[in-house]
């Protein structure tokens, strides 16, 4: 079995990869929930929905989220009202909100309704959240007015303020209190295979690490876990994780990205354009294994997911 | 100015005539939100929505709720998780329910709210919830096992099962603690004209009846008041109204209508199909007003307005 700490649509693109080359019943992805959002009273679970619908091989590719072919006349409607259409959700995309937040009324927990979905997708990896309590990512930015500081939640900096504002601080309201989603500590302590998938380090990974039981099962593998960097030739390939490492004072390269993880992955995947890093991170005291990591087609993830399996430490 | 009594469909068309007779600045019309159902974590107002799309000519005139051009791509998709799917929400239509419930969480009232929506549909009609409070109505029908009785919620009812089965009695649920919506109560006190719609007389009028004031405020203007039976030759023009009447021991025609009016209304509206039922309304101490009440189009909506209008014994 392979366990997989998973962010949003970098995540699903390795473990669409991964689908390829070995059994999805073999995979397990434990999804980070720390980007939720609930917006117009639905329970919105962004890096869950990316990785179900790229499973399902519904997504779009162009957008990397939400599903191929949408329609948005709930979005343009809700512009008449002055309504929050800064998060778009397309039309078929709500069904999915709609379903997850009438499950949650009745009390379902997120677990069993991402199984729901997943099952209605035809997804057959197993897909767990983090944690079925609720951690909510919150970043501290600079305030109206110099010398200021203003905390607001992921989703409003990441797509309210399209993530362009330097983030001070993050941290993860409610960790503290939550459990891990039933299963993950013990997939993550039987699991042949751990893979980081290539997600922001700090705040798709960093929210899983946060939830109380997870870091430590993890660094328990740790010679044996593979974490592919995020990071390729000094840069994000999507999203801000590069700006955000700077900010936050770590270096955004693969090095960079080595010393976040050095405690807990053994190894890690390094892209053919960060080759001459290779001894760089070995000095940090993590394995470099170098392969094509940008995911631009299936054939292309498959070829990393390849090369993941490949990564692992023989015992 | 006009103060409406106002269910859903039949509402809304009366409303709409009015509006072809006089200003509609000069209306205010108080919208039964007994039928409201939270679903999907959504609030959805049936009949308050009923009204703002008819008097914006953006309903579906062929259904009577609704959007007219309306795309069901999430209730599709919702099709796929198995999930709530019998009470149809379109995809411009979920917009107004994610308005709404987004406002209600940021702690705006729902008069606020509705205000907003009808705002945005450039509704010059004032349209006022019955309250702020929630109140819902119950329906108790006969359970699965014979001899048995189960409470649902009335849209489980009303579209969950079609209506289609016998009504044992109704409730308005929190209706004691509810107070009026702001304006309810002194615009029915000083409106030239208090009218009743030709709405379902239990289920529709009967939940602002029932929030405390508002039958005492009506009752104080009976001379003045003109209802309009929504009883035609002993049916239902649309909806359950009639079987509904029965079951619960009234008499289905405008006599029955006459009968529970009474105390509130002193003239009845009755369509001429039911002339030779003047004498018996009268009989029950309301004057008969007899005119075409069948509302096929704008032009016969216009015409009972002004029959309507005019209907209102001179002081």
């Amino acid at each position: 079995m392979l366990l997989a700490l998973a962010g949003g649509v970098g995540a699903a693109r390795l473990l669409r990869g991964l689908v390829d080359v070995m059994a999805a019943a073999d995979i397990t992805a434990v999804v980070n929930t720390g980007d939720d959002i609930v917006l117009h009273g639905l329970h919105i679970c962004p890096d869950l929905d990316t990785v179900t619908y790229t499973l399902a091989d519904a997504v779009d590719g162009g957008r990397g989220w939400g599903l191929a072919g949408e329609t948005w006349a709930a979005m343009e409607t809700l512009e008449r009202y002055g309504g929050h259409t800064w998060f778009r959700l397309g039309d078929r995309d709500l069904a999915t909100h709609l379903f997850r937040t009438q499950r949650l009324t009745e009390h379902a927990t997120l677990s069993e309704v991402t199984a729901a979905v997943a099952r209605a997708w035809g997804v057959g990896v197993r897909l767990l959240p983090m944690s079925d309590d609720r951690v909510e990512t919150r970043v501290t930015i600079a305030g109206p007015a110099a010398g200021t500081s203003v905390e607001v939640g992921f989703q409003e900096w990441f797509v309210g303020r399209g993530h362009g504002v330097a983030v001070e601080s993050v941290r993860f309201l409610g960790a503290e209190d939550a459990r891990p989603a039933p299963g993950v500590l013990e997939a993550v302590a039987s699991a042949e295979h751990v893979v980081i998938c290539p997600s922001n380090p700090i705040v798709s990974i960093g929210p899983l690490l946060a939830v109380p039981g997870v870091e430590d099962a993890v660094a328990a593998r740790r010679d044996e876990v593979v974490a592919v960097s995020p990071i390729v030739a000094g840069a994000a390939l999507k999203g801000p994780a590069d700006r955000m490492m700077v900010d936050l004072g770590h270096e955004a390269s693969v090095v960079g990205v080595a010393r976040l993880y050095a405690p807990l992955a053994g190894t890690l995947v390094i892209d053919e354009a960060d080759a001459g890093l290779a001894d760089a991170v070995e000095a940090e005291g993590v394995r470099a294994v170098v392969a094509p990591s940008v995911m631009t087609g299936r054939a292309e993830a498959a070829a990393l997911a390849r090369a993941v399996l490949a990564a692992r430490p023989s015992p």
